[in-house]
Formats: structure tokens, C-alpha cells, sequence
């Protein structure tokens, strides 16, 4: 039987101060809990899942799981259709170092919808990509939305929240691919070994600040009508010609 | 002032047998609104207001427009934060006849999430597709969440809902490039010049019944570990390599 301080605590991880101050984050559903009970850098703090769940995985550590009914679930859920299972976990841990030599990094400037950062977060884990460079006016990367939407991505996308100006200064020698509505098309771009591509807001995209100190600018050419395209689709498309 | 048979009109137009029965929808925020009105192929039916909005407007057809305060577009807004303006429209016009030859067309199926589907509007409007066909259990084009991520675009991109196979079988001289996880990589794959693109379930992918009438199958190599890349995001990857 569920608590109610349980359900409290479980519901204020929903707020940013809290899963700081905790060092934890709440995923949902069968696929992402499976991924990050099998990830190394990602301990369990506690699992709520219906029995039906449980009796279908050959190895969880007993003392972490507690068994809830469908309408327990609900209660503790931050998805609108609750899905078998909900998990706390401690927060990944990576090595200290950003490694940006030799690499393809990603660098977000403001973006702040949690749909949005999570598919980015998804599309740089499928790409191979292990930094993710987030200015601090960014969704936070372990908000319940951001997490359901990186598909497990978070157990291998390293994500810092940095100065943005400031972390460029310190990495002048690291070249910088701005993507802008005005640059070099993408198609004339050759493959990049090294560098850092950077992704504007949603709707103001990359500030000038940021513009100014990037060697190199590339655009999606546009072929129909519309004025721009998801950041998160910009983002793909950029990775798949570059990397 | 708005009347509650209004706010109870509005309300209900967010049920799509309400919708299809009236032939309108919902658009919300200056940017979406400005632009369908800009429009050819959309009728405007009513527009609820802010002052300052309309103030700014060089010209607006008077006896369709209704000022409203903030409060009151709160009342009849379908976003958790309105933006100044609430249009109520017609459905878009297009020609009856799809055009499949010399162009690339996208097929749906069962893409069932309102912001995918929007965005995939989106970006097909970035690529100038000028078709997109969708199973019948996909996400209505006309929700307000979708209206709102096709930022505009559905006002040029022709959306319709057809029974796929049905549809394949009665197009059958026009190639189909089905979006798998185990195609053809996609860098081998030449510039299309006709075909339809045929992307899947969120979760499940394309249904067999629909693989075997696929002539290419194509995929995006994978260099991480994420099992999959969001719709939306395929979808961009994938045209902007074969248009």
C-alpha cells in the first residue's frame, strides 16, 4: 500500500529545487525503466509496479520494488495514461571531463519545451553524440516530460547547463556550427570531425551574442513555404549530414 | 463580451465530430492567425481579440472580428497560456485531385501523437510535399494541438485520411519508400523524384500488410544506441536527403 508521503514526495519531484536538492528523477513506463535498470551510470532508489510487470522481469532487487495497483499508479503518474511501472532513480553520473576533441558536440541555446529537448536529447543518442551543452534558461533535462521523451537517452547523453558565452571563450579552439536561416546550405558542408553545433530557441533561435562567436553558419535549404522547422527536426537533420 | 453559448461553441470545437460537423477549427496566437488569414485557400469564420492585437492590423473584415479581454481569451483558449488572439476558421480548400506524379508525397500510418503530427506537417511544408496521406486511426489534422505545430502549414500541406492498402493498391505505379530499421542505408539511396514516403507508429512502426506493398525500404544509420528516432525527426532526416 502507497503512503501518503510517498505520493507527496513522488508528486514535488515534479519541481526542479526538489529533484536537485534529492539528486533523483522519475521515469515512467516499461521501456525506459527496463533501459535504465540495465544502464551502468544509473541507480535505483525505488520502483512502483503493478504485479503483472514484476513477475515479467527475471532480476530486480526486491528491497527497492513495491508492489501498487493500476489505481495507486495513477495517483504517483506524471503521464496523463500511467503504464505499469514508475521508477526513481539517482541522477546518472559521468566522467568529470567534457570531451569535445575529435567529437561532434551539441550546444542549445534556450530551449525551453520539455518535448523539444528530450527528442533532442534522443536524436544526439541516436547520432552518437555525448555531450549536450544547455544554456541554464533551458528545460530542465530531468523534468518528468524531458525524460519519457529521450527514450532512455539520459543514461548515455551527458547534459551540462553552462554560461554559454563563457564555456565558448574557454573552448575557442573547438569550431562552432551555428544553425541559422541565412548560412551555407547544408549540402555544401563537408563532414565534420570536430566541432560544436548549435541550436537556437524555438522562436528567437540563437542570440547574437552566440552568432558572433561562431565560425560557421549552416542552413536546411527550404524548398516549400514554411518559415522554419522544429528545432528538434532541424537538429536531426543537421547530425545525419554532418556526422 | 463574450456570451456563453460563444464560450461553449468554442469549447466544443475542441471534439473533432464537432469539427467535421461544422467544417471549422481553431487557430491561436498572432504568428498561425496572421498567416492563415494571408492565406488563399482559408476562410476566416470568426476572430476573438485583444485590443492591442488588433490595433497592429492593417486590416481585418470588422464584422468577424469580437475584442476580447485577456480573461476572457483564457475562457475559450485551448493553450495553457493564450497569445492575444483566437481565430475560428474554415477547413482549408485544396484541389480534389492528389497530385502523385513527379513529386514526393508522405504516407502516415497510424502516427496517432497531435505534436508529431503537426510537426511532420511542418516540416513536409518545409520540404514543399503537397501531400500527405493518412491512415484513418492517425491524429486529426484539425486539433488544436496539431493547427498549432503546423505552425501554418495546413493551410498548404493537403492532408487527407484514406484506408492505406486500399489506397497503395489503386496507386500502384507510384513508389513507396517505407522508413525501417533494416533498409537500405539511407546515404545509398539517389535523389527520389516520385514516391510516396511511408513513415509508422510511434511505437509499433509500419504495419506488415503495408511493408509488403513498399517497394524501397530505407533507413537512417544508427552510430549511438537509442532503438529509435522520434517521427518527426526521421521524417525531416529522410527528406532532406531525397528531395
Amino acid at each position: 500500500m502507497l503512503v501518503k508521503t510517498q505520493v507527496k514526495y513522488i508528486q514535488s519531484l515534479s519541481q526542479k529545487k526538489l529533484r536537485d536538492e534529492e539528486g533523483v528523477f522519475v521515469a515512467e513506463g516499461p521501456k525506459i525503466t527496463e533501459e535504465l535498470l540495465a544502464a551502468g551510470n544509473v541507480d535505483l532508489v525505488q520502483l512502483f509496479a503493478e504485479n503483472n510487470w514484476i513477475q515479467k522481469q527475471a532480476f530486480l532487487p526486491q528491497d527497492a520494488v513495491q508492489t501498487v495497483t493500476s489505481d495507486e499508479l495513477q495517483r504517483i503518474s506524471f503521464m496523463q495514461t500511467p503504464n505499469q511501472v514508475l521508477g526513481i532513480f539517482r541522477k546518472p553520473v559521468f566522467p568529470p571531463a567534457l570531451l569535445l576533441r575529435n567529437k561532434i558536440s551539441l550546444m542549445l541555446d534556450t530551449v525551453q519545451d520539455p518535448g523539444n529537448l528530450g527528442t533532442i536529447i534522443r536524436c544526439a543518442d541516436w547520432f552518437g553524440i555525448q555531450t549536450v551543452i544547455c544554456s541554464r534558461d533551458s528545460a530542465d533535462v530531468f523534468n518528468p516530460k524531458v525524460v519519457q521523451s529521450t527514450m532512455a537517452g539520459i543514461a548515455r547523453v551527458h547534459v551540462v547547463y553552462e554560461d554559454l558565452p563563457e564555456f565558448l571563450q574557454k573552448h575557442a579552439d573547438i569550431p562552432v556550427y551555428a544553425a541559422t536561416l541565412n548560412g551555407t546550405p547544408l549540402p555544401q558542408l563537408k563532414q565534420v570531425k570536430e566541432g560544436i553545433l548549435l541550436i537556437g530557441n524555438e522562436s528567437k533561435g540563437i542570440r547574437e551574442e552566440l552568432l558572433e562567436m561562431s565560425q560557421h553558419k549552416v542552413t536546411i535549404p527550404r524548398i516549400g513555404q514554411a518559415e522554419s522547422l522544429n528545432a528538434a527536426v532541424a537538429t536531426g537533420i543537421i547530425l545525419s549530414h554532418i556526422v
